[in-house]
């Protein structure tokens, strides 16, 4: 199926990023549950917190594991998330008598919310990349037109003259300042989540502290109490990824606005039109305001969901499942069109 | 890829609807392109504005015609729209000298648009239907349970005593006025767009008029004068989707306030959970929440599109194909959630 | 204090509607609450449900009462809402023994909705006068530059030659769809609010339905079933009224983009500038883009106050407070503002 | 008028804060703007871009300025922005012919934007205290009430046993990282915006950066250079206040949640009901999540401005203003509201 155009095999050719997409799939997404899955069993068979054969047993059985999908579309069906009828395949896959010590200590929370940070690491990563690759565009093209002259519009009106540069700083500055950002949330944002049932990890006795480290050394994040019911984290990344489509958005806007005439931009490769073979439209530039304007929308979603009852809302998580990897792809999505749309440019100013 | 929970494998067996999604899969979206333009070439030979045998030579052609996805997906890229690339091919398939009159006096945002209503035509009695039945499992309810007595909460706190029919009622009178304003809706809504390049059916001269009402004949739509850059139709429905969604969330709300003691309501089949086997989780109830707060955080998106700009504005309207058709899936999903959640009601009030 | 523009000394002079403003007022809403009062002992005494000597002795007492305002700030909040404590002032006003009939049956939500919906009334009617001279002043400019040439620009970019009427009549017609929703939308949104402490009107027994229907009459509103905990209809109203902005903010953003180059549309009285005196900005034309955004994100909120816990939500009623009114004057002034700025066209097309 | 609840006589006294408020007062903005166009004379003279005695004149004038305040109001109705006319009135009261020098080489930006960060800083160390008096309030809680038991409430199903610490961590914790975005984020948000007609300076030549280096000194702000289409730190700042918001909405939720049954919290100074004198509503809680969600959909609409056209735009500009303040003040009645219901809090847990 293909409700969302980052999942459609035609509009995600504009709309989408592969490489931000493959982290959600649910290949991706299994994959690091599991990884979680093996992690815990050996940082409490180190640990002491259960027995070693036990550990042994069941690392055994995860690398061979298949997961049967098709029960796990009925789980999350029935239980809201996937991690109990996963938890069951992988404990029948141990067998007696070591499947007791699958998953222990920990909860479904615990697995779906480590998964989606180590799987945001790499995102992280590649967004960085392109968020690079923007500046270091968007720095050529100041040395290439920077000293040309623009008129500079202000209330859609023309006003006194400007550089070419004056423009480009307005479209590179902010994306300097999001790679800064960036820096800062990450050590908020790339932690553990590990707290058991309520949090408390009860389980694990007083090993529940040296069993997280070693949990989160072993994931490469960072080790940190529980989070399960304090979202804020995932909200500011949000937050950094509509800041991000925004800046591009203001891009993809002037870019389309100086193409009205032609005289002040000069692209290639313009989209065609069905009934008037002689446009030249700026699909790219208007795809970068649709992808600031979505990320707009969603981010208020996000926050909603910060309102996260108790030890664990079914309704306020759920509500981040249906936001947050769409808002991921669009950033890269905007940020791979905002590098293609800078390399069309073959003119600015006069 | 599978961003979107709508189109996730595991995650849509809760937060899916396939009858709905199947409308906004590639092969159906074509498929209408393909019946719309079948539909013109046969209106415009009826009234002269295209010669009968070029007709007859492209219906020929369309009902044979397989299209070439590639080149769909970079065509989307390139153009910001399939229809360029997708015309290509059907007169590449149609051949000289008839290619000329494929797509004829036609724009790629008639193909699209009219793609859209005539999905969103079977998508809108898919709902309806599911609306229908949610309100007669409310009325069932209603008759079994209906003079038992329930504790009013007001602010989250105890006030006096009422019926379970007062609260049913709350639930389904949204649901009914829903129905009412679905029908005030759809002849607004379920309209043709044809208009050509700029809206003007240039190409058709004086038959235009006639070939208009002709073609929304055959596709059995409301005739109407193009409205390529009016978008309050599809921003009313996407306020009655989120309207529906809304009424099914206090449903969910009001369930899982009701589930937390567990006298007030007994629930057969609630979800599981991975590290404590004694809890029933109101999962249902949840997503209805989490899918109420999705549309509500949507609809402010199309409602952003409507600040579509001159004669087509390819970033609001790019912005809606990023939000309707989860709005729609979401909405389904609701229905299918709400009328199941209805049927594991065991027990209301005392 | 001044923290909305709608309420700004300054600011209000663009952003602002002084006829809708009033309406929300603490004048017009303690007024309002005033009404319902009354009219809710008059029409409880000609019904029996209480005596007429206390009747009499209430509507003498409301007839001179003068609030304490300082007081109800402070009921407000300790209470949530000003009902209590304005209650308690006019139990005062009344003494012993009729003011035991005071309020008689009713709860807070009772008098605010309906002290709403009673200045919504009068909002609907100047918002709907508004419309109609914005779609008689459209015509108008139809009726003298209709035949002229005008560019089409499509995705941004000049495409073929339409009149000027194409686009006046993508500006009109929406507004004319406006007017026949606001007709369908009425009928459910001008009802009465009567349902006592939560919902059931247990206080009046079998005269409840009578009563009910007294009190609606006399307040002039439609009488219906208690909607304390569905709030469909303000939430329509809500898509309404932004649907309306938004319409006008496709006018003004396209009215901004002609008065670019100055070719396609002649202003006169367009703002001056601080730095540059030659400047003549379409000030009015960016103010409807901007309160078309602002409506459209507030919808979002008023959307998610549709989960209303319960027989009556604290938290969703509060936060309808702060959306609906200033959604209201927004378009309101958003109406004041097109039709203002229709009358500024001095040429349109060439 | 009083369209917004933060200015309405009755609800900010539930809803508002009037120290946050006072910044947004007419007196306080016109106030700001006065202290830029004294220094920016002062800095203009000290680096010789004017005449001295000019400078002295018009600092002199400035100091007896009273503005009137009518025509600022008609200035807004038809410039869009106030400064054009407040610009025009202190040049009159300066007279020939020191009055060519009075706002020179700036534009109403410049001012507009710094007096906005002027009264930022303010409120920003506003907030902080506020943030930091939660922080402590909570703590002590913790203090007296960590250690005993409470049910943990996953899905909304009672779990496993926790302790009141578990619960009261969850509120506490994401308020000090709070703190540290606060600090994160100041420095790009307490800077100067200078930057003439069109961002260029062009009127102080070379003096540009010495000028302006020495204005953000004398303002008691960080010099940066101007970002008048940079609206990122703006957005920012929002994007924190809807943070702080939900994470008090989320505290706000939890206390309402367990004020339902009333084990597991007891509070003082619930709020009455007109209709059942017995309740105690949880008045304040309810208000939090009503203020987390209005910011959090405020915050989609500071984005949406992130699209700011060129080098100004007025639609992206007034939408701010719309939103900011607005948001501002929700923030500091959250922190309030939260202090005190923290403050009331006799029990929790067994």
């Amino acid at each position: 199926m293909t409700v969302s155009p980052f999942d459609h095999p035609l509009l995600s050719g504009l709309l989408g990023d592969e490489e931000a997409a493959k982290h959600f799939s649910v290949e991706a997404d299994i994959g690091a549950m599991l990884d979680f899955e093996r992690a815990v069993t050996e940082a409490e068979a180190e640990h002491g917190a259960i027995p070693s054969d036990a550990a042994a047993a069941i690392v055994r059985a995860l690398a061979a594991f298949r997961p049967d999908t098709a029960k796990l579309r009925a789980g999350v069906a029935m239980d809201g998330v996937v991690v109990p009828e996963l938890v069951r395949q992988v404990k029948a896959a141990v067998g007696a008598p070591h499947d007791a010590y699958v998953h222990f200590g920990a909860t479904s929370q615990d697995v779906i919310d480590t998964s989606l940070v180590l799987r945001l690491r790499q995102v992280v990563d590649h967004i960085g990349l392109l968020l690079g690759e923007n500046v270091v565009r968007l720095a050529g093209l100041e040395l290439e037109f920077g000293n040309r002259e623009l008129m500079a519009m202000t209330r859609m009106q023309p006003a006194i003259p400007i550089t070419v540069r004056d423009r480009i700083v307005s479209w590179r500055a902010p994306l300097e300042r999001h790679q800064e950002r960036l820096k800062e949330l990450s050590g908020r944002l790339l932690v553990l989540q590990f707290g058991g049932a309520a949090g408390t990890l009860e389980k694990l006795g007083d090993k529940a502290a040296t069993v997280r480290a070693a949990l989160a050394a072993k994931l490469g994040l960072g080790d940190a109490p529980q989070w399960h019911s304090q979202r804020d984290a995932l909200a500011e990344l949000a937050g950094w990824l509509s800041l991000v489509t925004g800046s591009l958005g203001k891009f993809g806007q002037d870019v389309a606005l100086m193409a009205q005439a032609g005289s002040d931009i000069r692209l290639s490769g313009g989209g065609g039109s069905s009934a008037m073979p002689h446009k030249q439209n700026p699909v790219k530039a208007e795809a970068l305001v649709a992808l600031a304007r979505f990320n707009a929308v969603q981010l208020s979603g996000m926050h909603n969901a910060l309102v996260h009852e108790q030890e664990r809302s079914g309704a306020a998580w759920t509500l981040e499942w249906l936001l947050l990897p769409q808002m991921v792809v669009a950033t890269a999505a905007a940020l791979r069109l905002a590098a293609e749309l800078a390399a069309q440019i073959e003119s600015l100013g006069r």
